[in-house]
């Protein structure tokens, strides 16, 4: 397997793209709806391109890294290949039976075309229609990553919904926090120690085992403070919601 | 300002007692309501105890940690001598007009009395009723930290709360992530490498800017999808009021 098409021309297909080229693997085709971006990406990886799905070449891999809900309508223009997507959310059953040798790929990280990544670092998330072929996605997978784990369909949706609450939930109280002090000619960077702390502490520990705060000692007092001092309604019910959330947790 | 009484043994007085030791702080005496609480901190530090407040010597200072509901009665059992308060949620006003000197030095931070502490890094914000007293008060946090702020009352308690959204409410996201995951047999550290990107993140740009997830791209398929997973009652609706936050925020 040392042939790669890329379908999509986003940020995951570009990282992937150049990490695949620099351990080695050949990108021969990128294919992108948008004949402009699919140039784009070709031009960088140095290799073929195009906008027309009917018009793929043969390679030993094709992987599709588009949205979600394309990825049906493009499955439906390709020919039997050997391929994966590269999603979190969609099952394997979104291959049916057109396809031999199929699987899913989900690089767990938040990827961006601007910023550098270090893609030894990200968790790869391999899922194969067979053991063969899942075995040939892992020896890829380890190529890239140092963090290569089998992870079933209805695994990885549950660890989709957990990636939800550690990151996008998280960085949202940032916002909040950072709305509060902003409003308050205080600099959000007062906090970034406290932050660091809490992540030092769950690398060690279990989250629940290093809860601390005025929801975590039922304290009443500060809670209704808190409660009364904050302006917005639905910031108000949104302490109040995690605030009886942290408690039940901790009954 | 050199001889310092600490009142309180918990995990603040025992971290600032070390911290102050080593800047080359006196302390002269430790006071708990708990005897035994007293003898522990006041061997480590090689000092004098007490568990009567009409006991207390004359110092330079008196720093009292105790919990926030405990402030006001510490206090009317105290003569009049300079002191602090050390807690983001108590206003200046719990001193009354019993004291001459008087502030606050508040360190944002969790304190556990088991983890040594990085005590350079943590931010003091700082309050004091004149600003001769607040000077002096300037000058002990700096020996102790590089990140010393001048902050009010009003101000301190905004932050209080916005450490709560930063530190308390994205732990307890972090939590239910791990209780996610552990149901299904996953590894919680698998996340730790884009919990710690999403950190990375905040660190050069604004939460807001940086927000991903379906919540942000108001991908309504996956947000029901997920919603329908989650089997815990308040946890399907923490999902929804978050995600409805974020949407709004958003707009």
């Amino acid at each position: 397997m040392k042939n790669i098409i890329l379908v999509g021309s986003g940020n995951v297909a570009t990282h992937l793209g150049i990490a695949l080229q620099n351990c080695n693997y050949k990108i021969v085709q990128v294919y992108s709806r948008s004949i402009k971006n699919a140039k784009k990406l070709a031009q960088k990886l140095n290799t073929n391109f195009t906008n027309d799905l009917t018009e793929l070449k043969s390679a030993d891999l094709v992987i599709v890294s588009v949205n979600d809900d394309a990825i049906s309508s493009v499955l439906s223009q390709i020919k039997n290949t050997p391929l994966v997507h590269t999603s979190g959310s969609v099952g394997l059953n979104v291959f049916k039976e057109k396809f031999t040798n199929y699987g899913v790929c989900y690089p767990l990280q938040t990827f961006n075309k601007e910023v550098d990544i270090n893609i030894s670092e990200i968790p790869f998330c391999i899922e194969g229609n067979s053991l063969k072929f899942e075995k040939q996605l892992i020896v890829i997978a380890k190529a890239l990553s140092n963090n290569v784990v089998k992870m079933n369909s209805q695994q990885r949706k549950k660890l989709h919904i957990a990636a939800v609450f550690a990151c996008n939930f998280s960085n949202h109280m940032y916002s909040v926090a950072n709305d509060l002090l902003e409003k308050n000619n205080i600099d959000f960077k007062i906090l970034l120690p406290l932050i660091k702390k809490t992540i030092a502490n769950i690398e060690k520990k279990k989250p629940k085992e290093v809860q601390t705060g005025p929801a975590k000692r039922k304290d009443t007092t500060i809670i209704q403070e808190h409660i009364a001092i904050i302006k917005e309604e639905e910031i108000k019910e949104l302490y109040q919601k995690i605030t009886d959330n942290i408690i039940k947790l901790h009954e």
